[in-house]
């Protein structure tokens, strides 16, 4: 009887070289300190299957991983007890049992990415690790009219970095705000991107986009012409990963499994990965 | 023809052994990062003197070093011409000429600190490095009715490390405030201690009480008889220094030396220790 357990996972990625875990073990990666984690618990030999393969230096509140294991420690008790097999900067904030078959890649959801700004004539450096940061004058009103220009189903390959993998560039993205704590320097400014699926490094373009925008470089409704246009060269640049976290993933269906149907026989389920 | 430069600094304290610089110039502290920077961009042999010696793990905003220098470097460009010589986490926001006598240690001032605490059911690890970390409910009303007991001149020493080597325990708190960003879990706490001066430990042993008071163990009034006590043992614990910022320091009379008296002489001006 082996069970599928979903982690929710939070964590610094500044000492890491990405979610994904890398053929040489020595380079440290937040889904291998998660597979060592889980097996040194569990004492099986555990890859997890994780979500959303962030980019090194960036940041999560809820990424998701699952994997599968026969031990009978209950669903709910490994986000605390993973805590002491973790380094400090990774945290597991909830763990629950989900079916058998529930892949967190090839399950429709909406991710919502929170991209932090800092707007200052200084840089500061309680703000540096999880911000970037620009002295321009930006105008936030701006910013946002620009990403309006983004909302919908597009061929978003003007912000996807050219070593992509993915079979399209087609992707769907639900809203796009912006928020500032204030009128002036000093502050902070918060861009939050919801979509279906995001291309490699797409919140980041998508961010030093709209800072171009919020400095007067381009003109909002210029937006839409380096969508149209199709070229990675005609959108901004790719703003540093220190700025963007992975704030939620929430699944089209919830993947919970309640009650006492937490032990959940999966033999006959595919094979991970 | 010197000239005594003030220097405004912030850093993220985690990797320093403190401020004070140490015999073993191995061991990283922030004066010993400042001595290298402005002797690598004056080519002196410099060595500042800092306003406030913070401990290992506490953070800054607004700390104070001042140095004297030959080089005809105009004071104002110090803040950004240092930065290429100090690491990322520690960046000096502001710098100006000062009278030559000027000591920002033996100079009357108010000085500002923060303390944060983020109270939550789980640690968020983009949070470790700058608060500390609670899951009690706390009552935040009582933990601000707790502190206006320590405004006034008081005897410190039940809310001062051991160590201390001070002469007088007597110290003279303006102001203390409690902030939340909401009324519950999850949610970031600020405790605001202004004064004029501090013992070893003093406001993280004031955040520790408060943080005691918050969940109960004390009532507020307690602290009237724990300041009557003169015994450490009768307050809180000493809360985690990462929750700690030294956020402003106020001298009384400002002293900034303005327009084209920033060249000084100050060859009668006491040496420094």
């Amino acid at each position: 009887m082996t069970r599928r357990i979903l982690l929710k996972v939070a964590y610094d990625g500044t000492t890491y070289a990405g979610f994904q875990r890398q053929k040489d073990k020595t380079i440290p990666t937040i889904e291998g300190a998660l597979d060592s984690a889980v097996s040194a618990l569990t004492g099986e030999e555990v890859e997890v299957i994780g979500a959303s393969r962030t980019d090194a230096g960036v940041h999560a509140h809820g990424n998701v991983a699952v994997f599968d294991t026969a031990s009978r420690i209950p669903a709910e008790r490994f986000a605390r007890a993973l805590a002491k097999y973790l380094p400090e900067d990774i945290r597991v904030t909830d763990s629950y049992a989900v079916a058998a078959d529930f892949h967190p890649r090839h399950t429709d959801c909406v991710k919502t990415y929170v991209y932090h700004v800092y707007n200052a004539d200084t840089p500061d450096p309680l703000r540096s690790r999880y911000t970037a940061f620009t002295d321009h004058d930006l105008d936030v009103a701006s910013m946002r009219a620009a990403g309006q220009y983004l909302v919908g189903e597009h061929d978003f390959v003007s912000f996807c970095s050219v070593h992509t993998q993915a079979q399209t560039t087609v992707r769907t993205i639900l809203s796009v705000d912006v928020d500032a704590d204030g009128g002036e320097k000093p502050r902070g400014i918060r861009i939050t991107v919801r979509g279906t699926g995001f291309l490699y490094n797409m919140v980041r373009i998508i961010a030093g986009t709209l800072l171009e925008v919020g400095r007067g470089r381009f003109r909002p409704e210029e937006v839409a012409a380096m969508l149209e246009g199709k070229d990675r060269r005609l959108a901004g640049p790719t703003a540093p990963a220190s700025g963007l976290v992975l704030e939620e993933i929430r699944f089209a269906q919830d993947p919970r499994i309640v009650g006492s149907l937490q032990t959940v026989d999966n033999s006959q389920a595919p094979a991970m990965p």
